[in-house]
């Protein structure tokens, strides 16, 4: 082989994509030492997503003093690749639910930090963000963001305040003529893997505000907050997002990023692929390795494993996924182009007992295809194939 | 691929291996249809044997009336194979645990049977025998068998009987001049995959007698029965077995093998390559697959994926393994021939629930594993090494 692409997501609860990507790597160059190894750890837009685009692209990362969830000064960072036209926001890096570990409230907490990463990535020039949602501490439907990029909301005694997920039924209309200017002609792209809508039993407060602190009396104010934004939204800036799938993630951030912001939400996978130009990546690779936790029929729904089978059948590149558990309803994924299938489990063991092995179970997977390959000779076949052209 | 061996032992607890060759052979013609495809289903001389030699081999099974475990008459059976030149004869058809379900009693069972079952093959003319010893209820040393040949085990009082193994101790001296002169010039062979000794806290009765139904009076009993067996053979037959390895097994008819037979003791798997012919079978195949319930540090000590392993080395043959689990000090065995260990849990599950879902987690397994070879074009492979030959 020549050239591998490594491509996985990470399998929750045992190993980051980057820890993944390391251990394929290893391997791979232990077999075919002189192969290309293209390593991209996949990013959800959550904690880590930052450091995902910067392994697989190369790039910087710029460190700026912003507001964390409650509007004290802190140092938060993004990443700018594609020299230096993409910016990588991920927004647990200031509205992250680690940040405020003991004092967890999304009714007082703010996203404002998100967007004082945005206008700090819009001042040095860039032509797109992107804006990665998950493990946020928040549910102020990004107005914290919207008002640190100059949007004002209005109360009704006509007053401007930034709301908090506690206080957005105050807002009484939105004005967003002090909207900054730079942030014009600059493509805004938000990753969500989520299908929450904003309010409601599957809304941001009902699903996830528990996580985040708020009890019982909390989650309804909260959400009654944000269905009240959905209202101010419709009405002002003219804009049905309530049903929308995934505006309800990240404490409604989803909505406020298409809201305020004019982005688009986009699975993750896909986010990932275009940023780091994939399908040319693997026009002339020999192998694309994948993975994820567990494969079932959400796999099939968007989710990594699916995203790179299809753009690799259109490269008729072949794809096989390692993963840490396969259910029995995925015959599918192989007709979206996925060559095989290989789980890691090396004994029959409970996740209880096997999580704790995950990395040893991944070498040996990893180096038991690897074997195979070497011995069904890919290598005298590349020979071979090179002796039979013409050329 | 234009041929593949399928050589697996049983999968303990979950599937014969007949099964494991049914699904894995239906799996090979799935991918790759016109494959020559050769199942030789691994028998280690217990219940089941005949039949996995005769499926791979072909042959006649041969139905017989003889003696049960309890001097009752029975159909027992073995099987004729290589042109009615070789016996295969399992002890379990007629001296088998199951034979004796509700009456377990290793102190009166007999292997008698068994020397009939070796008399009718020797009568068809047979240059060879192979004996599975394994499954049995008997404790009898093999002298039940040896009855039935001729031999004559005479007590105190100078009268003749057939010891079994509550009345070994009784046994003054044996007679092998009526030993039948039909079994002379046929080479016998006992498959024996156990290293227990004769007697002691490691031989035949404290280790196996238990689960034949003996307390543990009857175990001393029995032991004491089989050591002066043992001191018997040597003073009137000349033979020293007491710590050869496998002269415990199945109620010490290991020992019984050797000392009234002048068989040796030899392991199942060698038993069954040489008999099948495995050298030349495997010289022009393309892919080998083996497995077991479990690799463990056993595995490498004589067992089948080692066997298989071995030969086709020498051969030149990739083996694939396909297990039900894999221990982490197995390494050695890619040094032995094995190419690739796979291992079949499709999730991480414990023993007592994936145990139910082994047809279902082996066919993924392989599934898999063919999807593989068919997308590295092994066919194309071969095309082009045949285009690259002179000829």
């Amino acid at each position: 082989m020549k050239k591998v692409v490594l491509v996985p997501d990470s399998f929750k609860g045992t190993m980051s994509s980057s820890k993944v990507c390391e251990i394929m790597e290893k391997k791979v160059k232990e077999y075919f030492p002189c192969c290309e190894v293209i390593s991209i750890p996949v990013a959800d837009g959550g904690e880590g997503s930052v450091d995902c685009f910067l392994r697989a692209v190369g790039g910087e990362k710029i460190r700026v003093k912003v507001k964390n969830p409650y509007f004290e000064d802190m140092e938060a960072f993004y990443g700018l690749i594609d020299q230096g036209k993409t910016a990588v926001i991920e927004m647990a890096a200031c509205a992250g639910l680690p940040l405020v570990e003991n004092r967890k409230n999304p009714s007082k907490t703010t996203t404002y930090g998100v967007g004082q990463l945005i206008m700090d990535a819009a001042g040095r020039g860039v032509k797109k963000i992107i804006v990665g949602l998950g493990g946020s501490c928040t549910n102020d439907g990004g107005c914290g963001a919207a008002a640190a990029v100059g949007i004002k909301f209005i109360n009704r005694n006509g007053n401007e305040f930034i709301p908090t997920g506690g206080t957005l039924h105050e807002i009484d209309s939105i004005d967003m003529s002090g909207k900054a200017e730079i942030l014009k002609g600059i493509e805004i792209v938000t990753m969500c893997d989520i299908d929450n809508p904003m309010y409601g039993p599957n809304g941001a407060a009902y699903v996830f505000a528990p996580q985040k602190g708020a009890d019982r009396d909390m989650v309804m104010h909260l959400d009654r907050g944000i269905y009240h934004l959905s209202e101010v939204i419709k009405k002002d800036l003219n804009k049905d997002l309530a049903d929308i799938p995934g505006t309800g993630a990240a404490g409604a951030m989803g909505a406020g990023m298409m809201a305020f912001f004019d982005s688009t939400l986009q699975m993750g996978i896909e986010t990932v692929l275009d940023t780091v130009r994939f399908d040319s990546l693997i026009h002339d690779a020999d192998m694309i390795f994948t993975g994820e936790g567990k494969l079932d029929s959400q796999s099939l729904r968007g989710k990594v494993v699916m995203g790179v089978a299809k753009r690799a059948s259109v490269a008729n590149v072949p794809v096989i996924v390692v993963a840490g558990g396969a259910d029995l309803d995925i015959d599918e994924i192989y007709n979206f182009g996925v060559t095989s299938v290989f789980t890691i489990n090396r004994l029959p063991e409970d996740f209880e007992i096997s999580r704790s092995k995950s990395v040893e179970n991944l070498n040996f997977t990893m180096d038991n295809i690897l074997r195979l390959m070497v011995r069904l000779k890919l290598n005298a076949t590349e020979k071979m194939s090179k002796k039979l052209q013409p050329l």
